[in-house]
């Protein structure tokens, strides 16, 4: 048999790696497809560039249309990154009936839905497990694995960057700041990192695995974010004292037929394995009605791990093309998409408050929570002798988010209370 | 288009889980397969016994081959247990070109190779995702999400009844017998726990898993087996005291071309992804060449979880019916099986001795480990001093199988060591 010939858009770190293990093991490649895999053109920026992977000259091309026209290439991968172009390219390779695989997350959360009918519509393979947590499978897990379970909720550790940043600062006891000038200094962040740490990155994500574990088309527009630039290492302190580590969950649930998704930093019970995935590693969580707990775990990034889901993805392809399947992957979202409210959103909460040091405070503060039928499953007063302050430590019970919005309102026009320091979500 | 029929041998409470979800998730089975899924008959032991779920009487049967026999049924899943009569049953069926999916890890783990093979020849699937981690696709996992990658290691805590033993052992500082009495009343292990104490049950998963992993056709002698039932709480709370959890631990591993797999009580760091593994969960982590770390979590064992892994099969299995590519998953053990010597096994190790408390000892018992090249990591002298007895716990680095057993049997030559009272592996 002939073999299936490939166009590479990028040749940067990931599309280095592809080309290496596609190149590095064509025997177990030939072993499971039956058929070789060639690369056999890759569009760059630049062909007189040095690269870290020999590519024949004549394979590479500074223009996209000599790979997306070419009749002999059968599988489009996009490494290439970036929005726009990117789609275009993908767009008029579907239409000229090449499959595709691509790990890009910007691209599929925000155009995924009309990728994937273009897609559809044309009979054509679109695979990206790469695009969600690079070297957990997660994505062909959600779409086989729980095919015949209902998920109710997915928690998401999503954003290594994130991650380092937060495990650091609770292992170290760092400042937010000083650890995230060490991450950038280490390549584990941007020189920008607004997209990391605002969360957009993780939201991103969460809209793909929404999307898939609902069977519904969650929009990027329908994530709630909130970020971990406003974490203090006195909250992570106070989280661990009371048994929580501060992560940056992005959590889709499902009530009935009701979905929220959101991504915020989170206090999570030690004795939740999210609690113990630390630096890099990402992890997601999953709640299937019939399965129970699940957790999937292991590399978000990095150019071998990304490369790898790309060419198992490749190896799907490929499987497909020979038994000729393509484009029957069985995902449609065919749920419509009904979202929460804020009085149907509901969570435990950590509260944060600098009081006044008086007598009868803490009755003031309770009675509120009382007002607005939010109980609570502990309160600490003083929790730092050494702080001159009067601090108290708030955990509710499952309280709905509109409710938690009117407490804290009304904290807010309250004479007693100097300041509301911190507000997370409890999870485990 | 007419429902995919499908024949079940076996409802016990994993079989009246998968009729449980087949009948409730009509709706969500018939979206992912474009086919309704109709359980049509059931080999019971006694139609006249009451069932947790309502199967119609003239569904019922006690004879297997109105299942096996009957031409309108494509798929057999079978949840009988045993093995004589379910391998019989399995051949018997694919014979007749019915697709089989099935739970049972001891028919895998002993007559896989058959079994696949009578597929293959008649173009048939066999699908058996939960027969090893009930609720976690870990062979899903590595058939398709790992098919570009290389696998060098597999650690798993795949035996539920064991690990609830170890980590209640490790959270109350209770002994074995104790917990192993309480798990026997919560039903949590057997009467005769044998096959999950030894480490039988888990090496049988073991075969299933790294023949999946090095492309080998690994058979149950291959693996070596050592129980739980000799770890004592003292071990327990040293290897705490040392930053170790104590994990029943299955092994694969591969260095070039020669595997080992083991299962035996393991010290596993803390730090590791596997230590924080409590309870009835298993997990099972994956070392791939190019991904790196992964690690899969989830209840091992159960009705829902384990009929829900059985129902994600079916709906796989009916994707290929609607295709027309049964029989073609396309994993076969393609690598010649080459076991590594003892020379070739190697892993750090603790051990704990029982010695004379007089001067000189420890040089004595260090130099042996010199004599045959093992490195010490360290060496613990007096760990407890309410001990009356001289103990030294060693950790060593490296060390090979062969080297150690040396070392061990000089030990038992030695006036000066009294006992050899635990030999652990050391991992992560």
């Amino acid at each position: 048999m002939k073999p299936i010939k490939v166009g590479l858009l990028g040749l940067g770190t990931v599309g280095t790696g592809v080309v290496r293990i596609v190149e590095g093991h064509q025997h177990d490649l030939l072993s499971q497809t039956g058929a070789a895999i060639e690369v056999a053109k890759v569009l760059v920026q630049d062909k007189s560039k040095t690269r870290a992977v020999a590519v024949p000259a004549d394979k590479l091309t500074e223009s996209p249309w000599d790979v997306i026209e070419d009749p002999e290439i059968d599988i489009i991968v996009e490494v290439m990154g970036g929005i726009d172009l990117a789609k275009q390219y993908i767009i008029e390779s579907l239409e000229r009936g090449k499959h595709i695989v691509t790990a890009n997350k910007d691209l599929m959360a925000l155009h995924g839905p009309e990728i994937l009918a273009k897609a559809a519509e044309k009979g054509c393979d679109v695979y990206y497990e790469a695009s969600v947590a690079g070297g957990i499978p997660i994505i062909r897990t959600l779409i086989e694995g729980f095919s015949s379970d209902r998920i109710t909720k997915i928690m998401g550790i999503v954003n290594g960057t994130t991650n380092y940043i937060l495990s650091k600062m609770s292992q170290e006891g760092a400042a937010y700041e000083a650890v995230l000038k060490e991450a950038q200094q280490l390549g584990y962040a941007e020189a920008d990192p607004t997209s990391d740490v605002e969360g957009f990155d993780a939201a991103r994500k969460m809209t793909i695995l929404g999307t898939l574990g609902f069977h519904s088309n969650v929009a990027l527009s329908d994530v709630s974010v909130r970020g971990i630039s406003q974490v203090s290492k006195e909250d992570i302190a106070y989280g661990k004292r009371l048994g929580y580590e501060v992560k940056l969950l992005g959590i889709a649930e499902r009530n009935d037929d009701r979905i929220s998704i959101s991504v915020q930093p989170t206090m999570v019970k030690m004795s939740h394995p999210l609690a113990s995935v630390n630096g890099v590693y990402n992890a997601v969580y999953v709640y299937g009605e019939a399965v129970g707990e699940t957790m999937f775990y292991g590399p978000g990034a990095g150019e071998m791990p990304t490369a790898t889901s790309i060419v198992a993805d490749l190896v799907a392809v490929v499987r497909n093309l020979k038994l000729g399947i393509n484009g029957q992957r069985g995902f449609s979202p065919y749920k419509e998409k009904k979202l929460k409210t804020d009085e149907q959103i509901a969570s435990k909460n950590f509260i944060l408050l600098h009081v006044e040091d008086k007598a009868g405070v803490l009755a003031q503060i309770t009675q509120v929570f009382a007002e607005h039928e939010v109980s609570l499953e502990s309160v600490l007063q003083h929790p730092n002798a050494l702080n001159p302050k009067a601090e108290i430590i708030i955990i509710t019970h499952d309280a709905n988010q509109a409710a938690m919005k009117k407490v804290l309102k009304q904290f807010e026009a309250m004479d007693v209370v100097h300041a509301i320091k911190s507000v997370y979500r409890v999870e485990g």
